[in-house]
């Protein structure tokens, strides 16, 4: 280790709506030391998600919000530097929530050994990693798609999305899904194999299912909210399932937006709505990764990831995903990849 | 039977917001006369739902809409006057689908013989009918209350609300109620054994729960919609359930009115909003009839019930329902009953 010196991306101040550069900065701190049963890792990759706009707000919710003034946390893949724990070596790779800074010393504890295996090392982030945990648990135990429905998954060809999908899919399903531009409703039917999808922005939800799902729709995978979630309650069958995943629509608001006008459907049509938070469910990740994990080392599923390069980008990525500027999982390389 | 004809209650025209007297119509029409399997019923008690504003609109839904020009159709119960089945004998007292008419001849598959037993006969199509059965199905297998969980039920002193509390009082719930009367919060106490209500006109259903719940509510049995169900969001725990029963509040919308602006909630706080419709569940019935017939006639539940006089009276009595007129299950009486 010759560098003296770590960089992490603190928070500044509290955004009201759409956060810009402004509320982030990069702060350089002496390099951490490790303590006895500690290590000191190397963030290579670090994580940009949705749910991180929830912690920017100072509102207490399922996870803690970030700290004005202190470093931003969120899940990275890293490489040991330097061990004070026993059960750590040099050279390990480890998962973290040590996301947003360089450097980072951590008891061993909160360092999850792994071994990327046959999939590569930025894939424990996303298809591997909590996107994909997320997809496989809100798919498998509240869409519970029969054979021969239709489901429709908003946000189709992001970390979350694009496996929900493709799992459905897999599981006999027929899928569709939506997306903010028509190169990605490409890449969603020709890639990910979904049986249709369209862009939102050129064609309103209501209207696009309408003629995709002309027999209505059986599953809802929502990520978005807003106007996508007002679209499925008019086209779910009796029955139907709304996998309350994320409404990252609403995300920005600076006012609370009104809710869907046709809720009244969820009792007419004997509908279901249930949240979840992947977090509480981390009992079910072995299951998760026996059946997810060998379909990727097979190269049965796909992902797509749009990485941004060094800590400096970090900030701006996170804005990226809210303008949808993202493909797939949105990561920030902060280190060469030592397996690539 | 000497009388030779027969009134029902016909659908005039299908109002748009709160329907009026002039959208229904009394007609006379001859005396139904019984074919071979059939027997002529006279109507004793007739019921008034929520429900059936629904279906004056003439939209498909799960329950076919009444049409223009005929009669209008719901539950009843009525004594067998003439019989050309070998099933029923006159005198039989029987549960039907033939409210808002004097007589009605019907197969007899059509009838469900009654043994009013230790209940008075009104009490079938109240607390031992649909409503309550569809508190019981909503209560005990969406709701889910546990001991020390803290429930709050919308329309408390309703037909069903009445008994949604109650049960979830006996399950070992604390049990909160809301109300449009001042008398009817005193009665949801003190006769319903609530452990609090309050009348939703004079405070607002989020400050009342603040007072009445300040730790949150665990379950709440939707009745009403609207800012109930958004007060209901606000309040409710980690983990809480939403039955979704109905949303008497926009029963008489004329326009698609915005939804709670709150829904996100469901993901943060991995909330379950579960619809139903109590008819997919008639296999259910033995059960509930089984776990509440004896209270019942025990005298270990309590229920009211409204009961206006003759025909005539039975469109303004499903006025009165969307006004808040009644006190617990609202009846129209057709005719006088024979078990009193």
């Amino acid at each position: 280790m010759s560098a003296t010196t770590s960089r992490e991306v603190r928070l500044r101040a509290r955004p009201r709506g759409l956060p810009t550069l402004d509320d982030f900065e990069i702060a350089e701190t002496p390099m951490p030391e490790p303590r006895e049963g500690e290590a000191l890792v190397r963030t290579i990759y670090m994580s940009v998600d949705p749910y991180m706009r929830g912690r920017m707000t100072g509102v207490r919710s399922y996870v803690a919000p970030f700290e004005v003034g202190e470093p931003l946390s969120g899940g990275a893949v890293g490489q040991v530097v330097e061990s004070r724990a026993p059960e750590l070596a040099p050279g390990d790779l480890v998962l973290s929530q040590l996301g947003w800074r360089e450097f980072a010393a951590a008891p061993a504890r909160a360092l999850e050994r792994i071994d990327p295996g046959p999939a590569p090392l930025a894939a424990h982030l996303g298809i591997l990693g909590m996107p994909g945990f997320t997809a496989w648990y809100g798919m498998r135990e509240i869409g519970r798609p029969r054979s021969g429905e239709t489901v429709f998954v908003s946000a189709a060809s992001g970390a979350v999305g694009s496996l929900a999908g493709q799992l459905a899919t897999r599981w006999g399903a027929r899928v569709l899904g939506s997306v903010g531009t028509e190169d990605k409703a490409a890449h969603v039917r020709d890639e990910l194999g979904f049986d249709g999808a369209f862009c939102y922005r050129t064609t309103p939800p209501r209207e696009a299912l309408a003629a995709l799902a002309p027999d209505g729709i059986d599953v809802y995978f929502d990520n978005v909210g807003g106007e996508h979630l007002e679209a499925a309650l008019h086209h779910l069958r009796d029955f139907g399932r709304i996998v309350a995943c994320g409404m990252i629509s609403r995300y920005n608001d600076a006012a609370p937006a009104p809710g869907p006008s046709n809720l009244f459907l969820v009792v007419t049509r004997r509908l279901l709505l249930q949240g979840f938070i992947i977090t509480d469910h981390w009992g079910r990740r072995g299951e998760f990764l026996a059946e997810v994990a060998p379909l990727v080392a097979r190269g049965e599923l796909r992902w797509r990831e749009t990485v941004a390069e060094g800590i400096e980008a970090a900030p701006g990525a996170l804005l990226k995903l809210f303008a949808g500027k993202n493909l797939g999982k949105m990561l920030v390389r902060l280190a060469p990849d030592p397996t690539r």
